[in-house]
């Protein structure tokens, strides 16, 4: 089969690659239908050194199965999926508690043999944990949301959540990347009626306010900060969900917080430290967030996709086939798409 | 009136300085009958320069009112009242909903013109928000425990209830030292029935046991880790309590806290920067506390203490007079004592 690999900055490759097939009694095989480009897709393809081998590269997919392992249940050829950006095994503690990115059995994609996403198909290992089963559909948009549910709209959802977004908080969200307007989307789901997004993009906030921000603040650093807390009285807002994952969003955030209030962070950290000395813990901020358990929120948000009740497919803006994914990643980088769909 | 200064590292003196009175509406005048040294005070008492002027300190007292203002309500000359270590209006909205710490007319003692705890006399500004009015007593280990309500207890408690302590987490508090005790004492009457005290000083942890502690680590770094590890099935606890402030106890916090939980942090911070990149993150941790709003718990906990069902008094085992103020400060950095009650 033909999957994409990453041999460093820049270079990204389609090459053909041993058909995966199941190996273990718990696996399943997928053939891919969507795929996508996930922004921390871009971090190695800013900053990875060079490799001679390449890796494979992306953990966003959606598809249809084509076979399973001796001890899978409910789930059968010809069963449109879609695959958290994590497998797991669904039974061990973490993952009945809602926390499947730990789970004692899990990992990633594209990591340790197993397959990535970006490819025409993937063996799915614990299959019956990670794959989520779909009605079966062939409508563009609806796949589009429903592969959303990979990684993007959950990973907002989960900075949503952690932070305790709820009617009586007001939110603003740092980025109007996709996981960004994800978290705007989640934040009006979950009943805030005061969303500032902090964005610089026009086309992008634009959807922002489609999703339900009420703000736009496209001023950075010390003069956004002043315009986020002119429009809070001064204060900041008692929730900040930070969707980029670069230190100075999180200083940033700390500062465009209330007193007392939680900054939930679900952009990968490029970074090692933060401070969080007197300042921030004279205000009492609690920092929480981490990598999305996508797989525990699928089942919280697959009918509001389903019903239409939130587009969160709508993140996507250009689509490739998986041929052509290098432009896709060219244009994500350079910012001339917002999120990329690939079509095997 | 007689009141302690800090002059720099190690030089605590008690000096005449002029008699408070009230000078706002709003004041009272409290005439200090228990007063303390807490942990933070030793932090100056190690480094700070040398100041020619010297500076009030302390921040923890209780005592008679002598005098109120003509906008005091409910506060009459001969009531015993407790003050938290924060003054604060008590009618702004931080205030209301229980952030006393960020109150918008309120701040810190000894600062600014504003009286110390450890003196003969407090000015008291804010009196009516401020300061809480106790049953007349004179009974020695109940007025401790009453003193402890100004800071320490609701400090431990202000840990215990950000890192959502309950019947069903299991809990490390890290440090031995009053604060952590209190923590010890305030896990256990949030009903944890699983507490590891992490602590290397016998006296010190066997009181820890009695407030409630199932286990107690000696060892520190790694193989207090290790050990930590080894007591919750290689996972860490679901809520760790870090009541030092050094960044080493912060990073064995992490250590030892299970995916998905919470470190709350109440030791005042020496450290500027904390690791919180991509292993943290990974493991959906989340930092929590800050200083405490003991005005907020003290509400919440003086039926407890007034009717002995906690004594979190005990963690004082040496009481000094004011005169010998600067031997009790020597005791608690030597480790000799664990807090110190002054009596003026």
């Amino acid at each position: 089969m033909r999957a994409t690999l990453i041999y460093g900055a820049g270079d990204v490759r389609v090459e053909t690659v041993p058909d995966p097939k199941v190996l273990e009694p718990t696996d399943a095989l997928v053939r891919v239908t969507r795929a996508c480009i996930c922004g921390s897709d871009l971090w190695p393809y800013r900053s990875m050194p060079v490799s001679e081998r390449g890796e494979r590269i992306g953990h966003e997919f959606l598809g249809v199965i084509e076979d399973v392992g001796t001890d899978v249940e409910g789930l059968s050829p010809g069963d449109l999926v879609v695959a958290p950006f994590v497998w797991s095994d669904g039974t061990c503690d973490f993952c009945r508690e809602g926390l499947q990115t730990s789970c004692r059995r899990g990992g990633l994609w594209a990591r340790g043999g197993i397959d990535g996403g970006q490819g025409e198909a993937v063996r799915v290992p614990r299959a019956q944990g990670t794959l989520v089963k779909l009605p079966p559909t062939e409508d563009p948009a609806l796949l589009a949301s429903l592969l959303s549910l990979s990684d993007v709209f959950p990973t907002g959802y989960h900075c949503a959540r952690t932070a305790g977004v709820d009617p009586q908080t007001t939110v603003t969200v740092i980025g109007d990347g996709a996981v960004g307007l994800s978290a705007v989307l989640s934040a009006k789901r979950l009943g805030a009626e005061r969303i500032i997004l902090m964005g610089r993009h026009d086309e992008r906030t634009a959807l922002g306010r489609e999703f339900g921000a009420t703000d736009v603040v496209a001023a950075r650093g010390e003069e956004g900060i002043a315009a986020v807390r002119e429009l809070t009285g001064g204060d900041g807002t008692h929730t900040v969900l930070e969707c980029v994952g670069l230190r100075e969003a999180l200083e940033t955030a700390f500062a465009v917080c209330r007193d007392g209030g939680t900054v939930s962070r679900v952009g990968a950290p490029q970074y090692g430290e933060l401070p969080m000395g007197f300042p921030v813990f004279m205000r009492n901020i609690t920092l929480t967030g981490g990598v999305a358990p996508a797989r525990a929120y699928i089942d919280e948000l697959l009918a509001d996709v389903l019903e239409g009740r939130v587009q969160p497919g709508r993140v996507f803006d250009r689509t490739v086939a998986l041929g052509d994914i290098a432009g896709g990643y060219r244009g994500m980088t350079d910012r001339t798409a917002l999120k990329v769909l690939v079509c095997p």
